[in-house]
């Protein structure tokens, strides 16, 4: 019993300290890296670091090279960049919303690209992507190029999802609604570079709406959102056995529909896939029925 | 009688060349503006046409001041550029989805920074995005780049449309289902250019899959599915008096699903501007309404 217990325990932190890898990753700063090393040292936990650029395939290829050389394999990929603008969608460049896609949305292609390969080799994985409740249910205005960042974010990973099942690894799409508190996702939103078409929405019909849209999000956020619960919805999905983790777990205290949404339509994505003679793509393929389909 | 009914012939084509302006527009490609000259010789119609480059911000801004030199004002931007791409999504590099975000996204956001001033100028206009079922509906695999940056597009749409709402500006979007035919859609996507990383799916557990996928498409879409429908359907809401236009037109022949979860989606959005204060944006304001709160 006893070393049962033990063993759940070490488990669980050989997957905590692969989770929070990944987390670090996606922060992609110095600090953080070192932030996390403190972490270990104080609390006396296995949780190993390293730096992650998702900007460069260079720092992506890298890093995952290295976890792959020092542990022969790869568990679980989580990807957690992100980054938000605030302000009227005419006012940002069209350079602006591609940095954003860039961060939102290519470095999880960077990250795919250098780590699907040893998941692949595997025949074996999870593939966690932590998207947002706007890609479904409620937008508020003023986030246009985020929105529209995480929305293909989410695309993507539904589709990856599923040309990701028969070679063994599974998918789980993480869906946080608004915390505006907790991390720096609304202290440090981006704003428009076109100051002066953005003082044209305020000098006109739409003075005072930025504060309206703060103060909106401020009267729907419950005080005591915490925005540890996505943490630990992402622990729950790494500690479910493989083939029974959730497609979609949604953690949204503002209830903005995404929930409601998304039932709807992974549901008829699910219904087009068996129309078309593709359902096995649902699921993920075990590796005993892999090694029956090739005896 | 007579006179009404020449008067309605005549605002068809006035405003059938302007979405013929903007169709072209979207093409980008100098023989389809000649073939749109050719057009209205051959047919004796006053259609006009002007080069624009949707992926350069200088030819959209010159085209459309252009457009407004000569004719005083702009009624109708219709946003159309799309191109595809089809293959798995690990094999894209992410420099092609960035050039896909640009094509189908970055492309709304140029010309929109180009038009939008004079909309709002006037305090009235429509604005209409040809989106995607993909965003809400079916997605098949082997489109995912594609289907992200649709994802994209239909987000900025949707935000975009509370933000011009005030300005007197209405928003209508159109979402085509798959047609396999009847454009160059599907013969013009572009492929992967990682052919190595496409090839491992092929010689994998994914062999014969494209073939897969379009086989299913080909099961589902029926014969007579007519883009011409995707036109007509957008004649059918500029023709529509302001203020009584739909948000959602859904023409799509396979019944992917589309039309059922946007139901759903609009209404969840609708239902969170409602919570939080801001309903007043989900309707365009009238010139009269504009005036009274002036006066």
């Amino acid at each position: 019993m006893r070393a049962v217990q033990r063993f759940e325990l070490e488990e669980h932190y050989r997957y905590y300290w692969r989770i929070e890898w990944f987390w670090r990753f996606s922060c992609a700063r110095l600090s953080k890296v070192e932030e996390g090393k403190n972490f270990a040292k104080d609390n006396n936990v296995d949780l190993r670091t390293i730096e992650l650029d998702v900007a460069s395939q260079a720092s992506a290829d890298a890093a995952i090279q290295k976890i792959i050389a020092e542990n022969k394999r790869l568990d679980v990929v989580i990807h957690n960049a992100g980054h938000m603008v605030f302000g009227p969608a005419e006012a940002f460049t069209p350079e602006q919303l591609s940095e954003l896609y860039d961060v939102n949305v290519l470095s999880t292609q960077r990250v795919n690209r250098a780590a699907l390969p040893q998941l692949r080799k595997q025949r074996r994985g999870l593939v966690v992507w932590v998207s947002s409740s706007s890609s479904a249910g409620g937008t508020p205005p003023y986030l246009a190029p985020y929105f529209a960042a995480k929305a293909g974010m989410d695309a993507l990973a539904v589709v990856y999802a599923r040309e990701l099942t028969r070679w063994g690894i599974e998918t789980t799409i993480i869906v946080p609604g608004a915390f505006t508190g907790g991390t720096n996702h609304f202290a440090h939103a981006g704003s428009p570079a076109d100051k002066a078409r953005a003082a044209e929405y305020e000098a006109g019909p739409y003075k005072g709406f930025a504060d309206d849209v703060l103060k909106g999000f401020a009267s729907i956020v419950p005080a005591d959102a915490d925005v540890a619960a996505v943490a630990d919805a992402i622990l729950k999905v790494v500690d479910t056995p493989f083939g029974k983790r959730p497609f979609r777990v949604h953690i949204d205290p503002t209830q903005d529909g995404a929930e409601v949404v998304n039932a709807v339509s992974d549901r008829v994505r699910a219904e087009l896939l068996r129309r078309i003679g593709l359902a096995d793509v649902l699921t993920p393929r075990a590796l005993t029925s892999l090694l029956q389909n090739a005896a």
